[in-house]
């Protein structure tokens, strides 16, 4: 259901225009520096603004609502809340009747009866990704010497993210992205073979994110073309380290000590500024729809940060 | 650790040169047909035999220890044992000293301090995906109505299969391979937003299976390529039947109806007859190693069933 | 850690003097009515007025931050949050140095290394009980049918209640007492044998509520007087109902359809007017404290609620 | 369901007139010494034999299935298989129609449909306390330097125990029994507030074991009659030493580093010599009973190295 981990647990709660979003950590230990301020830098990189992103601008200031005492971790149950300020519920008072195409609408509708908070996607919607970013900033406090790197390294099949973000702007239309995320410092064994191997955590965690498509670690889909001498990642002394890293530094499920990578593949923008069609529950034929909110062009632009975050939940449950 | 799920929760066990591998399902229901009879199909299909599959020959006969009752599932816990009859240790006593690369031995051995038990991969082997297969044919009677079908569609980057293998022999290097696997007949609904979408939940348990190096939904990798207009998949009709399915029959994480595809790569067997080069523990150098036991060319080959198994357990874990 | 259960999880945060205090609840289905005002009977069951309990007064109004929606649970997680208002901290700054005999003072400073908050109990404090009484509220919901009462049948050893509270508040110092609480129309076949018996979930979200010393089932401690002849309740018919009720509605651990019942033993409140001693980590001497903050003298009297809310919790984690 | 724990996660399987039964310890540290040897004390302490014990007579030998490697624990689950061999299946097949009253027989006809194993309890019987003294003894292992020991203390209302059995044979009708636990040598700070209270785990766990009725930690049911000023243990040192220990050694669930203690209440057996009247399902009216079976007169004096084992494996999930 809605929480994830066992040694560092979170739970989130929050619905796209209820009062307010947030998540609750469990199993953080005490004593660990943190305040507001510590928030700030990944939430920042989170935010809209940067062209392609949505208008919709919120506040995002953290409320540590527990666990947190003079600005220390205090070994309770950290609860980090959101307040929606910035709602304009109207936007969305139609989509009831037709269910954006790409988007939870229909599925939710059918799954809860009708009951589900269907404004801007409710639980489901993409803002539920700031308190995932806000735990992540307590994970990699956890996992300190631990070092979490995501980046956007093609968006609309281009290498030159600026030319394809402008392309999307050009055509009023969406586009998807690839992540990469590299993870360096790691101890060796963590990890295990059944069911907990580092590529289930990670990839449980990374399948949360609205609009992932698929993950690949090390050679990832080109492996499938390699003989396996080729593919063995020689091993050359006693503290692990390999002559290639094909396995993307897992053996086994295990990190092996040399650099954790992966890829992730997160599809374009459902809200596209394009007319769409989709099943009309009132009219019970197929209409257009046009989605009028406010909504990212790429949303990939947004969520290197967010994988950075699951990430680090993953690895502070390893280690 | 090693369990794995909570309404049909699966606990694997036992080492490849041990007495004895097995699996217990906690949480299927009463009343279900089963007996030895209905477990063999499946595990035919992940024997040993073919071109390019290791000659190793076990029974492969499970045991069914508990839970089951005048061929019925009687409410308890189910535990499948297979005994590991055709075992060879003395294959693997050298390779304490130097671990094979692209398996587990070096991870295993510094995450236990030298006291797990390395013979074949110990618990980390290949051989336990035969209790996985066998909880998968209990899964598969549970969600009874869900169609699952996995298939090889491509080895060593061809998609004549028969070809790649004769190649692979020739050559004697292993090759990876690329299986799809297709879900039919699904309610609308299963899966949740956080954290436990189907997507979390399949590539959790893919990830377990020995050589997945990366898993991809619908459109997967390719969905980076397209615009909002082309992904979306327009919904037809109050079915959420949609004209295109680049989402794989998942939205937001839920079951929308459609069929659930997702294709899984796998990397080449790192048990090659090619010599490689690791670390020597003895020595304290970079050596020569050639493995001599019994192995797969293409292991790909033997996933398809086990790729089913892993899904089936998913699902009887959303149902 | 901080949460409890599978299909109906609780998330409890919060300490006694910071912002706030809360729930989340994950599981509950969508289409249950719900609104403020179904909480405050029981919440104002578990408030302090009565004769013997604690003047700090709290508005105690739950704050509905997610999961409904129309006055309906939507089937996302609901986070109930109440404020903390009336804050006196001064009362406890000196307690830091002379840890508070029967508290977890001394523990919770031992186990966070001095960074838990102190203030009033902290995450430890019995203010944590209110958000559990709002769960039960969720949770009778959700059982709906089933009917459970909790209430104090003895104080001080006193079964005049009134006359036990007279007595304890002219000696100014605390007492315990016993509630009993019982179950009806529950169906038969709630519960399994290994681990999740119906008394393991109910004991142990019974063992979270502070000063619970002892639990019973049935005839409890009485039984090991009696034969088996004499204990063992016959069945009368097909229905399952029994000539007598020994076993307290549970054979094996499992609903039997007769009344399940059981009392609860909860000492004396652990803050009494009188004087007591305790360590001194300033002096490092024994020293006598007196503890001057609100406090209840017999925090049984507000207990029932909490009682049954937990008991509502494990029975909607068992439906 | 049957499976308990996080750290030291326990899984239980078999039932009474099966091939075997069994458990699967997942997440015991590697490098452990075990031995089959290992666990003989506590197996033949928990064995029939004494006056007043059933005569069946199992080998009860058990059979370490896997992770364990040259006499250590390996780091992989270890499973632990004990056959079945001394089975009289006749004995119960006539109640099917006649439900034993006091054992779970009716209810788990109910709960399962009449699919579950009825001979001699099935997957409910005592017998299943087997594997957790197996589980037990391994636990003990993982938290070493603490002391656990139980004894049974009243049988049948009497303290002299030979007596009370001597009764009970005399009488031919069972008794039950009170058994104390005493936890030495433990660290400050185990235990969590909520929900896992040392209370909670340990109860959770007690009430798996059949035939139990009430568990009371330190003064327990005693506490209700004492003041605050009598009942809260002076703290003297700064090692946490109590001048009295009515805490039970927990404090807001928590150890404070004191002796914990508790006392279980076990009922009678509930297959006594007696005739007794139960349903039969056959002639749809009530009817006599009389149970052939080979049982124990006292139960209780086979329990205490259960109340042991399962204190082990809670704390083992604590450390």
């Amino acid at each position: 259901m809605n929480s994830f981990g066992s040694k560092f647990k979170v739970s989130i709660f929050g619905e796209s225009h209820g009062t307010a979003i947030g998540i609750t950590i469990d199993g953080c230990p005490a004593g660990i520096p943190l305040s507001k301020a510590d928030f700030m830098p990944d939430i920042e990189r989170r935010k809209s603004g940067a062209p392609g992103t949505t208008p919709r601008q919120e506040a995002d200031e953290p409320n540590l609502v527990s666990g947190v005492f003079n600005e220390h971790t205090a070994g309770a149950p950290i609860t980090i809340l959101f307040e929606n300020t910035n709602i304009i519920s109207k936007d969305y008072t139609s989509l009831r009747a037709t269910p954006r195409p790409g988007h939870a609408d229909f599925v939710l509708d059918k799954k809860h009866n009708g009951f589900n908070d269907y404004r801007g996607g409710g639980h489901s919607s993409g803002r539920l990704t700031l308190p995932l970013v806000a735990a992540g900033v307590v994970a990699k406090k956890v996992i300190n010497n631990i070092h979490i790197e995501a980046k956007l390294i093609e968006a609309g099949g281009n290498t030159d993210i600026e030319a394809a973000i402008a392309t999307a702007i050009q055509n009023q239309d969406s586009i998807g992205g690839i992540i990469e995320c590299r993870v360096n410092n790691l101890p060796i064994g963590l990890g295990e073979p059944f069911f907990d191997s580092v590529e289930s955590l990670i990839s449980h965690l990374i399948f949360s994110i609205p609009a992932v498509k698929g993950i690949a670690f090390g050679s990832g889909f080109d492996a499938v073309k390699m003989t396996g001498s080729q593919h063995n990642d020689a091993i050359m002394n006693n503290q692990g380290q390999t002559a290639t890293n094909y396995a993307g530094g897992i053996n086994g499920g295990i990190t092996n000590g040399n650099e954790v990578y992966f890829t992730v593949a997160m599809k374009p923008t459902s809200s596209t500024p394009q007319t769409q069609q989709t099943w009309n529950h009132d009219t019970q034929t197929m209409a257009d729809l046009t989605i009028k909110g406010r909504h990212d062009l790429c949303i990939a632009l947004r969520a290197p940060v967010v994988v950075e975050a699951v990430t680090a939940i993953a690895f502070a449950n390893l280690i």
